[in-house]
């Protein structure tokens, strides 16, 4: 069945890979760099244009500021990368964050951060394939009409690398990631010796004047401190996706921790150059960005048509020569292409966690398995749709999108932090090594400064974000918070009512058993039923008719004489035409004149092989069915029949499945192993 | 479960009827005349203005062959009514022209004309309902843009009330009718007066004059003869629904042919009187409709935004003293009313025909099936889904779709005069009695003439509607022809291969039983799973798991030693965490083994009650029963568990029904009857 479907599952996904390929998808560190760091590399493309944005609402006056907010942004990224290097060797079995402050503040807070991470890994995914397709048109600008449907596709694609597996992944993004990295690399060297050499580079919007927006205009006090918080919040996008390599420790080759940090140091180290280069190049080239090109003076055309190119397509051009250099598009090619990678953190960060909440119960479990390729398939699934949703409401705009984005990375820092300080106040209780207590002391400082400063910034960026769109994410994370708990309630009620107290009490068989075969015509399939469970030797055999239409059950009647049945035939009338109701009804009847028999109804059915057919046959068995499930002290037994169109339907899967999965053993039949 | 489903439905449609009450539905003429004759009563509304649309196309020159069209379906509609009454003397059955046809001709023949006429009722409704909407615009021009909307909700309403059963839609529809019936005799007798006294009524239009259609003016010969044949094809809508009353018989009270046969006439004989008053008036009048006003001189405002009103709404207006006048708005509502209503001839006609279609295995065996109320619910549904779609794609447009109509109608008239042909032959073989013989040579004279005028009019209809729409017609009897012969063949080899041959022998129980228990964790699901089949007693007793995660399994091992279950736990491997395939194959290899030997496969499950509950746990129990269903030679047989929440969802549906169906014995337990 559905042999169509497999086929193109394994032409989109690829072939199935057994349980034990999993180790193979360990990842060696220069794998593991652009895979988990792609997102904080990649967010130099946005980071600094949207510090100068918030700015220049005030004018050109306030672009002083921005070396002051870039050099808090870096010293916080130092920050930030130091306590998560002690996260990753404290904590190597990657729950990163959430883990962290599960452990130490309690599941309630560790909920919290995960929560937020949900939401920020879809905020990821959409803001940098929204920034990626923005840079694309930048250099193409003939596409700013297909903003949304390009936005679109590229999450499609991002979903299906990623349903291919982890390893796959890490191959075709590692190249993108470097060219990246070495591109900027150039650019800013380069960039910085014109400058030396007294041939500073000049932006295409060098020459343009602003006009500060009415609102922000000559601020004085603390008006002009919350202008310069502000861009300092946006700045901080520069620090998402940090967290990623710790939740991805056990991808790693051995020694997993080292590795890890290894590689959170090489990653920090690259954001924090790259980043003060561009914001540097852009402050000497005088790039003036604004929300609304209409607020820029001294343009030629018509305002309402001119698209302002992103600030690193700015700079490029500024750096190698003009917007039709190779420099310019090979900056803007490798750019986009980074930016639609990053989101492929989230790809890789989302599912796994998902996994893990769902390993613990708070989210359905069908997010913990992995699928056919040995990715988390429905974690990746989700995110690609809840992220498409958000692209499409927001119509793909980078600028209306980051106001959700950062509250729940900085919360998750805040909190994880926290939990770290606590992780070595209990370490240090019971170690009388000195040698180890001076570690521990120094590595709870270091996480005690992260934790005050990461809460800092949580403060400002709240209160400078929360009325331009942040409340929806703190209103996501909220609703994911309760849900999720509400869902671990649900598991937890269950697993008590079924967990077994008595083993030998509950494996009594019960003293009789009632079988009732339920006949509607005397056909194969009401015979074969009637001839099972004979053969299942119950203590007490009836058939059982619903009588809707008398003229039909007199001829049943007759032809049950006819062929000699000894088995009695009940009737039930139906004065509403329904069979359900008085078969439930007559079974309970049972029930409650003995009620320690069990109750076993055989249902002949015969099964069809195509889906239409099934519409030519009334389904009142199947409801039937599930009805009864909802009866206590019944088996519900299925008698199949197989009509011959079924034998055709039931082949082609497995072949379909047989024809793919060539070159290795076929999985049926399976090999039987006692215990 | 569902209870607020189960109240809006016992709103919408009432409660629930017993079989019994079936026969308390059965009609007096009184109101057996408006449920089955309002389609024809009606159609003068609509008949004589196609008539006069078509005549117009070649302007006002060619409207003196009005008369002597009108008198040639005023003959056509007696003959018809005359050969009818053959009909249902002779099949008081009420299969109508479908079973006179299929008895006669053959079951092919009789599948054309059942095809036929489940187009024409849904044709019926679409033009009835586009019809009634235009006389409402007609007196209140400003509902012009809501006509499909208003087209929609009138056959939503029909619908519903024909849910609620033939009585009340009876009761709902009678005075209407009536109203009309009255209303128009009185317009007739008073234009009639008026006319004689020397005050002919005068039409708005009758001023206007009336440019020719390019492609129309001025014909002669063979092209002349093609535009009068064509006005006379759309005149022939006077004849739709008169095989209502034929296929409604059993409706009838006793003796309901004699009853039937009675009412047959008394319509006939309304719908000319009728018919040719509202002709003649349109005459008297002058009333000048087109297909399109620009064609009309001597309008004083813009003809774009020109609507002209119906030729009964433009005859009321001039009989009783303009478009402001009581008469006036009376004869338009009535209209309206009446128009709407006919469709309901449809949704007596369409269900009860799907229904013996249905009992003869033409179609799904869902549409023979009685509703709460006694009505064909399934039939009722397919015919309001299908007649909205056409009038929402062909925009409420009356002219548009009277071209797709009266096609079937004249293919059953013909088929079934044809057949009635036939019968008197054969009854005139075996008979002596020489009265009889001249009665049954009179009926045989009668329906010969009336096959011959009806095959006649089909080709004229043919002839001059196929390009204009007609071949949509004839291409969706077509493929309902073919479909439902392959339907009835897909019945036939399912009841062949169901079909007894040898009792004794496929009572037989097979020689052994073993049974598998499927074991997923131990859980009291699966302790009870194990107790119940050890109750059944089989010849053999195994577990089996399937092991995706090697600690989980490991960890099943230990806690099935500790309890000290003395049934063998089998653990096959799914190297691709797959649950279904393992477990198939493994029964198959049990088969294989030993293929007279049934396998029971026991299905632990515990049962959630609310639906979202099932998401958070994994339905492969359900995908593995279904596949499990094509293995031969198994059985399948479902533990359930309940899960405390599932009693609170058993309960509240029983009590709403219950609550609903107060004053009458509960329907459950029902009363066992022993043979």
């Amino acid at each position: 069945m559905l042999n169509v479907t497999e086929i193109l599952k394994r032409l989109v996904i690829g072939r199935a890979m057994r349980s034990e390929e999993l180790t193979e998808t360990l990842l060696p560190k220069r794998l593991a760099l652009p895979i988990f760091a792609s997102d904080p590399l990649s967010s130099v493309a946005y980071a600094t244009q949207e510090i100068l944005l918030v700015l220049t609402l005030g004018g050109l006056a306030y672009l002083h500021f921005t070396p002051w907010i870039a050099g808090a942004v870096v010293a916080l990224m130092a920050v930030v990368v130091l306590s998560y290097r002690q996260v990753v060797h404290a904590y190597p079995s990657g729950g990163g964050s959430f883990e962290v402050a599960s452990t130490n503040l309690g599941p309630s807070t560790g909920l919290v951060v995960a929560a937020s991470l949900l939401v920020d890994y879809v905020m990821t995914v959409a803001v940098s394939v929204a920034s990626g397709v923005d840079n694309i048109i930048s250099a193409i600008p003939g596409l700013a009409h297909e903003r949304v449907l390009m936005a679109l596709v590229f999450v499609a694609l991002l979903a299906a690398v990623n349903l291919r597996g982890v390893r796959e992944s890490g191959r075709a993004f590692a190249a993108p990631t470097y060219l990246f990295i070495g591109g900027v690399l150039v650019m800013v060297v380069t960039g910085m010796i014109r400058y030396a050499l007294g041939d500073a580079p000049v932006a295409e919007s060098a020459a343009y004047g602003v006009t500060p927006d009415p609102a922000d205009a000559h601020l004085t006090g603390l008006a002009l401190v919350m202008l310069v918080l502000r861009a300092f919040s946006s700045g901080c996008t520069a620090l998402t996706g940090v967290e990623a390599i710790s939740n991805g420790v056990p991808a790693f080759r051995k020694p997993k921790s080292r590795n890890a940090a290894t590689t959170l140091a090489v990653m920090g180290s690259l954001a924090i150059v790259m980043f003060v280069g561009v914001t540097t190049l852009a402050l000497i080239s005088k790039v003036h960005i604004t929300d609304d090109a209409c607020r820029l003076t001294g343009l030629s055309g018509d305002c309402a048509s001119y698209t302002q190119r992103t600030v690193i397509a700015q700079v490029a051009a500024a750096v190698f020569g003009g917007e039709h250099s190779f420099g310019f598009y090979f900056i803007q090619a490798a750019t986009a292409l980074v930016l639609v990678l990053a989101a492929n953190t989230a790809f890789n960060g989302f599912p796994s966690l998902s996994s893990i909440l769902a390993q613990h119960r708070y989210l359905p479990r069908q997010l913990h398995n992995r699928g056919d390729r040995l990715a988390f398939s429905n974690g990746i699934l989700a995110l690609a749709i809840v992220a498409g949703l958000l692209l499409w409401g927001y119509k793909a705009n980078v600028t209306s999108l980051i106001h959700l984005y950062i509250l729940g990375v900085f919360t998750a820092f805040t909190l994880s932090q926290l939990g770290m300080v606590r992780h070595w106040n209990r370490e240090l209780r019971g170690e009388p090594d000195t040698a180890v207590r001076r570690r521990h002391h120094t590595a709870r400082m270091i996480n005690a400064v992260g934790a005050v400063v990461t809460g800092l910034v949580l403060l400002i960026v709240l209160t400078t974000k929360f009325t331009q769109g942040a409340w929806l994410a703190v209103l996501a994370a909220a609703v994911l918070w309760v849900t999720m708990r509400a869902i671990r309630r649900h598991y937890d009620t269950t697993a008590a009512e079924l967990a077994v107290t008595d083993p030998h009490g509950e494996l009594v068989p019960p003293s009789r058993v009632f079988a009732i075969v339920l006949v509607s015509t005397l056909h194969k399939p009401t015979l074969r039923a009637l001839a099972y469970a004979h053969a299942t030797r119950p203590d007490r055999l009836e058939a059982l008719t619903v009588s809707v239409d008398p003229d039909e059950t007199t001829e049943l009647r007759r032809r049950w004489e006819e062929y000699g049945i000894d088995v009695p035939l009940k009737i039930v009338d139906s004065p509403y035409r329904e069979i359900t109701k008085p078969v439930v009804g007559y079974v309970r009847a049972v029930r409650r004149e003995s009620p320690r028999d069990i109750v076993a109804v055989f249902v002949p059915e015969y099964v069809v092989g195509h889906w239409w057919e099934n519409l030519l046959h009334n389904q009142s068995a199947l409801w039937l069915k599930s009805r009864l499930l909802f009866t206590p002290g019944v088996m519900v037994t299925s008698v199949p029949w197989q009509l011959s169109s079924s034998a055709h339907a039931d082949r082609p899967a497995a072949r379909a499945a047989g024809s793919v999965r060539r070159g290795e053993p076929p999985p049926v039949p399976p090999r039987p192993r006692s215990r």
